[in-house]
C-alpha cells in the first residue's frame, strides 16, 4: 500500500533519461513552497519508543492524514518527502503489529479499528490537474479514431465468467471475479478484445465490416507498479477492424493510425516492433521444434528483449527440453532485426532468399504478407518507424498474423537503457495479456503490509505503450462454442491495437506539469469591486455562459477583490472582468488580460501596470471572442 | 434475460406521449425493410411437440442467434417481432427444462452445454449508432460542466468494502461485491457521491473549495428495466461543489447548471422538484412525530408522487404506528406544492406566515435558505422551472439541506400520466440510492428464467432523470471514522447533482433515430473509378487526415465504384471524392456532395444529376474547408 499518487519514480526516471529537462527538475526539487510542515515528519518523535498503543495509533493517524494529503496534492517538489513518509509509516505500522502481538491482543482491539481512507490496492484516484491531462490524452486518441473512420462500442465492465474462460492462458489467474450473490458467475473484463469478439459473435452476420473503438478501464490482479502506470485498474484505448478485405490493407491502416496517435500525443521518439506469427511458426517448423512445444518455445523467444540469447537458450533446452541443436538454429533466426526504411525491407529480402523458409508453407504466407505490408507502410509514410524484429512473439494464443508493439525511448527501465534502447521490460497490465514472466534480472522485491510482493518502482520501465495484432479465429471460437458440438463455423477476421493510457499518462504527466497546474479551461472570472453586486455578477456570468464562454465567479456575497483575483489565478484564467458600481451606471465593465510565464522554474503571473480595458457590457462577448487568446483556445492552442 | 437491446417499450411510450412524432413512428412500424426472415419465427415449428432434446436444442440455438441479431441491430421496426421472439424463446426453454426433468437427466448433459453468448443480467452493449448518441449526450454534459468551472475527478470502479458500508441504508443489499481472492474486501461503486466524499476526506485540508465532476458507470444489483435505462450497470454524470461559501450561492449555481444541461440536451419540458430537509424535519417536529420515527415517516412521505394521501397515511399509522392525528397534521403540510415564478414564492410566503413553523428552529433555518435561494434562482432565470414540493423527501440519510429531483414530461409511466404529469414513478438505479419501495400499484411482475422477478417494462416510467441535494456531513463522517474514537472533526460541506445518462439516452434515442443511422462523423470517402489506384488513394486519404478531415476509403485493391458509394452512404458521408486515372494526370479529382432527406418516413439520399465538381488535388483541403457543410460540422450543426 501507500504507493505514490504522483509518480515520483517515473519522475526520477524522467530526470535520468532526459538531459534537456534536468534543469527544470532540479528547480522543482528546490521549490521553496511547502504549505505543510513537512519537517515535522522527521523529528525524533517518530523513532523514539512508543510507550503505549494509543500513542502509536495517534501518531499513525496523524502521519497517515499527512501522507494522504501529500499524495492527493501530488506536488512534484514533495516527492522525496512523500517517499520518506511512506517508509516511516511502514515502520510505525510494523511497530504497532509487533506491540499488538507481544501483548497477545489485536482481536479485541479490532472493533475500534479506524477506517482506512484509501483506494483498493493497485487503484488510485486521479485529481483535477491529472484528469485535465488525461482528458487531453483521451481526446487526442478519440479524435484520431474518428479521423480513421472508427465508431464507438461500449461493453459492460463485467462479463459472464464463461465468456472470459480459456482466453488468457496462464494469466487467467489474474482475472478479478465478482462474488457469487446468486445468479450468474461474473468477472471484471481483462481487456477489450474478448468483449469485442463476444459482441461480434452475438451480432453474427449483421456486422460484416466494422471499425470499432473502445476506451475504458480493464482489470488485472497483478502486482502493481503504480508510478509506471502498471495498475490493477487501468485504462486502455482499443481500435479493431473486423471484416474481410484485401490482404494487409486494414493491417497497414491500423499501424498508420497508431503512429498518428503517438505522434499527436508527443510521447517522444517511438518504434513499432513488428513480426508475423506465420513467419515465427515457419521458423520453428524448419528448425525442427515439435509442434506441441511451439507455443512454449515462442514464449521463451519473446523474452529476448530482456535477456541475452544464452539465457533464453538455457530456458529452451534445460527448462523446456529442446534439443540444443534446434535451439541454436532458432537463435540464428530470432536474433535478426532490421529497423527503418532501409533495414526492415533488407531483412525481409534476406528471409525471402532463405531456401528453408521458402519451402515452408506458413513462413511463405507470412513473408508474402510482410512484402505487401511494407509497400503499404511506405505509402502511409510510417515505414521509418518500423523495426522488423524476429524476437517479437507476444504471449496471446489467438494471434494469427502480424503482431506489433510500440515502445518509446522514455519507457525503458533505467538499467536496460544503455544495453538496448529499444528493449524495455515488457510489463503485464499495460497493453494486452502477454505478461512475460519475470527474468533472473527481476526487480528487487519486498513484502508489503498485506504480505504480497512489493516492487521497487525505480527498477521497472513503463514498458510497451501499445500492442496488438491480427486474430482471425477469436470470433469463430465464440461462434462454435455457442453452436455446441464444436462445429466449424465461419469467423470474422480481425486486426486491432490496444493503447495503455496510464503508461502514456506516466510519460506525459511530468511534461504537463511544466505547463502549470491548471485543472480546467475557465476563460473568464467575473469579479466585483466594492459592493458585492451578486445579482449583477450572476447576470453577467450567465450572459457569458450563454455565449459558450467558460465563466466563474466567487460564491461570496461581498468578496474582496484580491481574493477574487487569487481564485481566478489558481487556474490561470486569462480574463478578469471587473464590475464596479459607478461603471455599471454607464454600462461599462473593466477587462484585464492575464498571462503567465516561467520564471526561475516557477510559473508566475506576468505583472502588468495596465489598468485594464473598459468595454461596454453589451459588447463584452464580442470583445472576448475577438481576442487572439479566445481564438487560440478554441483550437486547443493554450495546451502547448 | 433476453430483455430488449433497443428500448422498444420506451419507444412505445414515446408514441403514446408525443403527438407530433406519432406520424413517423407509425411509418417506422410499417417499414418494409426486413433483411432477416422474421416470419420464420412464427411458424408452427415452434409450437409443435419436440420429439427429442437435440431437436429442441437446435431450435433454441437457431432462435437465440436470430434473437441476438435482432437485439444488436436494434431496429425500431422490429420491436414487435423481437418481443414475440423473446416470449417464444422463453417457452422453448421452459419446454427444454421440463423435458430434462422428465427424463431425470440434465446433469450428464451439462458438460456439452453451449456457451451462452450474452452480457450479464442488467447490462448491455451499446453499438456504434447508440454510442454516437451517447457520446453526444456525454459531450453536452461535460461542456456545461466546463462552462460552470468544473474540473474532472476519476475514482476507481471498485472501493474497499468498508468505505461503502453504512452509507446506503437498506439499499446496501444492492451492492455488487468482488470475490475474496486474498487481500482486501472490495465492492463495485454504488454511486459517485461516496467515492467523492472519500477522496475529499483523504485530501483533507488541501482542498478547500472545489467544483468536481465525474462521469462513469455505477453498479446496483437491482431488478433491471432495460428499456427505461434502469440497469445494473449504468452511467451517471455528477457534479459537486465542496467548500464553505455564502449560503445558497453554490446551491443555486448547481440548479442553474442542471437546467442548462437539460435545456441543451433537449429532453423536452422538465421540472425541478425542490424541497429542504430542515423544513421537512421542522414539519415533523411541530406535528409531533417522535424523533426516532422521523426518517421512516419521511420515506413514507416520499411516496406521495405515486400514491394518494390516504394510502400514505395508512402506511404511517398502520405500518409505522404513527398517531392518526399526527399523520393528518403532516398531511396538511406535505400535500402543498407551488410551481413556477408565481406559485413557488407564494407557497414559501405561506409557510413563512405559519406561526407553528416560525417557532421551530429547523423549519426557520430551512425557510430562510429557501428565501435566499428563490431570489438567486430568479437572477439565474430558472425559477420558472421549479416546483416547490413539500412531498419530496428523498431516501438518503446524508442530505442536510435542499433536495431536488428533475423530471421530464416524457419520463412518466403511461398509467400515471393523466393523473399527474409531474409525478413519475421514481425507479431506483437512476440518479441516486433512493429506491422507493414499490407501491400497491406496482408493475405486474412474473418470474424470469433465473427465478427472479421480471418487470413489465411498459408499466414503468423512466423516472427522475437527475437528483441531488446538499450533504454537509458526509465528508466529516469519513474523517471521524478515520480518526477513530468517533471524535468530532471538521467536515467539508457539499452540494451536488447526479444525472442518469441511461435515462436521458432512453428519452433521446427514439428522436436520434429520426436523424438517420449515422454512427460516426466521417466527412470524406475517397474512391477510385477504374483501376484501383490503392497507393494514390492512400496518399490522398492521408493528406486529408493530416488536415484534420475525417476520411475513409475501401480496404480493397480494386473496389467497384457502386460498392464504394454504398460504403460511404451507410454513414451519410457528405463528400465523395473520386480519383480517376485520366484526371490524376491533370492533377484533378472529382468531388460530389451528397445529401439525405426524409421521404415517406425513410432517410434517403437526394438524387442529383450533377456529375460533381472537378477540383485541383492540391486545393482539395481548402475547397472542402470552405464549404458550408464543413463549417456546419465544425460547430456540430449536422447533429440537429
Amino acid at each position: 500500500m501507500h504507493r505514490f499518487r504522483f509518480p515520483p519514480a517515473a519522475y526520477r526516471l524522467y530526470i535520468s533519461n532526459s538531459k534537456s529537462t534536468r534543469h527544470r527538475c532540479i528547480q522543482w526539487t528546490s521549490h521553496p513552497f511547502h504549505p505543510l510542515p513537512l519537517s515535522s515528519l522527521h523529528t525524533s518523535s517518530i523513532t523514539r519508543k512508543m510507550a503505549t498503543l494509543q500513542e502509536l495509533d495517534a501518531t499513525i493517524a496523524e502521519k497517515s492524514a499527512l501522507f494522504n494529503q501529500l499524495k492527493v496534492r501530488a506536488d512534484p517538489t514533495e516527492a522525496a518527502e512523500l517517499e520518506a513518509t511512506r517508509v516511516k509509516l511502514g515502520e510505525l505500522k510494523k511497530s504497532r503489529g509487533a506491540l499488538l502481538q507481544a501483548s497477545g491482543g489485536g482481536s479485541k482491539d479490532k472493533k475500534k479499528e479506524r477506517l482506512l481512507l484509501k483506494t483498493g490496492k493497485g487503484t488510485r484516484d486521479y485529481g483535477p490537474a491529472e484528469m485535465f491531462c488525461r482528458e487531453h490524452i483521451e481526446k487526442t486518441v478519440k479524435d484520431v479514431f474518428h479521423l480513421y473512420g472508427g465508431s464507438c462500442l461500449d461493453t459492460p465492465v463485467f462479463e459472464r465468467k464463461d465468456i472470459l474462460a480459456g482466453k488468457y492462458g496462464e494469466d487467467a489467474k489474474l482475472i478479478f471475479d465478482l462474488k457469487d450473490q446468486g445468479g450468474e458467475e461474473l468477472a471484471l473484463r481483462y481487456d477489450h478484445t474478448v468483449p469485442l469478439a463476444r459482441y461480434l459473435a452475438m451480432a453474427g452476420t449483421t456486422i460484416t465490416n466494422a471499425k470499432l473503438w473502445q476506451v475504458g478501464k480493464v482489470y488485472r490482479r497483478d502486482n502493481p507498479v503504480m508510478s509506471k502506470g502498471r495498475m490493477r485498474e487501468f485504462s486502455q484505448a482499443d481500435i479493431d477492424f473486423a471484416g474481410s478485405w484485401d490482404p494487409m490493407i486494414p493491417d497497414a491502416e491500423i499501424i498508420s493510425l497508431l503512429g498518428t496517435i503517438l505522434t499527436k500525443l508527443e510521447v517522444g521518439e517511438f518504434t513499432v516492433k513488428l513480426n508475423h506469427r506465420k513467419i515465427l511458426d515457419g521458423i520453428f517448423e524448419v528448425c525442427g521444434v515439435p509442434s506441441e512445444k511451439i507455443r512454449s518455445i515462442s514464449s521463451a523467444v519473446d523474452k529476448l528483449d530482456k535477456l541475452p540469447w544464452a539465457e533464453v537458450k538455457k530456458e529452451m533446452t534445460q527448462e523446456k527440453g529442446l534439443d540444443p541443436i534446434v535451439a541454436d538454429k532458432i537463435g540464428q533466426y530470432v536474433q535478426l532485426k532490421g529497423a527503418g526504411l532501409e533495414e526492415a525491407p533488407k531483412l525481409l529480402e534476406q528471409l525471402l532468399q532463405d531456401s528453408q523458409l521458402a519451402s515452408n508453407k506458413s513462413a511463405k504466407e507470412g513473408l508474402s504478407d510482410m512484402s505487401i505490408l511494407f509497400t503499404l507502410l511506405k505509402s502511409y509514410g510510417i515505414l521509418d518507424k518500423i523495426s522488423f524484429d524476429m524476437s517479437l512473439a507476444r504471449g496471446l494464443d489467438y494471434y494469427t498474423g502480424i503482431i506489433y508493439e510500440a515502445i518509446v525511448e522514455a519507457s525503458a527501465p533505467p538499467g536496460l537503457k544503455q544495453a538496448d534502447a529499444l528493449a524495455p521490460t515488457s510489463a503485464s497490465g499495460g497493453t494486452d495479456s502477454t505478461s512475460k514472466p519475470d527474468s533472473k534480472k527481476k526487480p528487487k522485491k519486498k513484502l508489503d503490509e498485506e504480505g504480497e510482493e512489493e516492487i521497487d518502482e525505480s527498477q521497472v520501465g513503463v514498458g510497451s505503450i501499445a500492442a496488438g495484432g491480427r486474430y482471425d479465429n477469436l470470433v469463430g471460437m465464440f461462434l462454435s462454442a455457442a453452436s455446441g458440438e464444436g462445429k466449424k463455423t465461419a469467423s470474422i477476421p480481425c486486426v486491432g491495437v490496444s493503447m495503455g493510457l496510464d503508461r502514456i499518462f506516466a510519460i506525459l504527466w511530468p511534461r504537463w506539469i511544466e505547463r502549470g497546474m491548471r485543472s480546467k479551461g475557465t476563460m473568464v472570472y467575473v469579479m466585483s469591486a466594492g459592493d458585492g453586486l451578486l445579482q449583477e455578477r450572476v447576470h453577467l456570468v450567465q450572459a457569458l455562459r450563454e455565449a459558450g464562454i467558460n465563466t466563474e465567479f466567487s460564491f461570496k456575497n461581498k468578496p474582496k477583490l484580491p481574493a477574487q483575483f487569487a481564485a481566478g489565478e489558481k487556474d490561470e484564467v486569462p480574463f478578469a472582468v471587473i464590475l464596479g458600481g459607478d461603471e455599471l451606471k454607464t454600462g461599462l465593465v473593466t477587462v484585464k488580460e492575464q498571462r503567465w510565464e516561467f520564471k526561475d522554474g516557477q510559473k508566475v503571473k506576468v505583472q502588468s501596470e495596465e489598468k485594464g480595458t473598459q468595454v461596454l457590457r453589451d459588447k463584452l462577448v464580442d470583445w472576448i471572442k475577438n481576442t487572439q487568446t479566445f481564438r487560440d483556445w478554441q483550437i486547443g492552442k493554450w495546451i502547448s
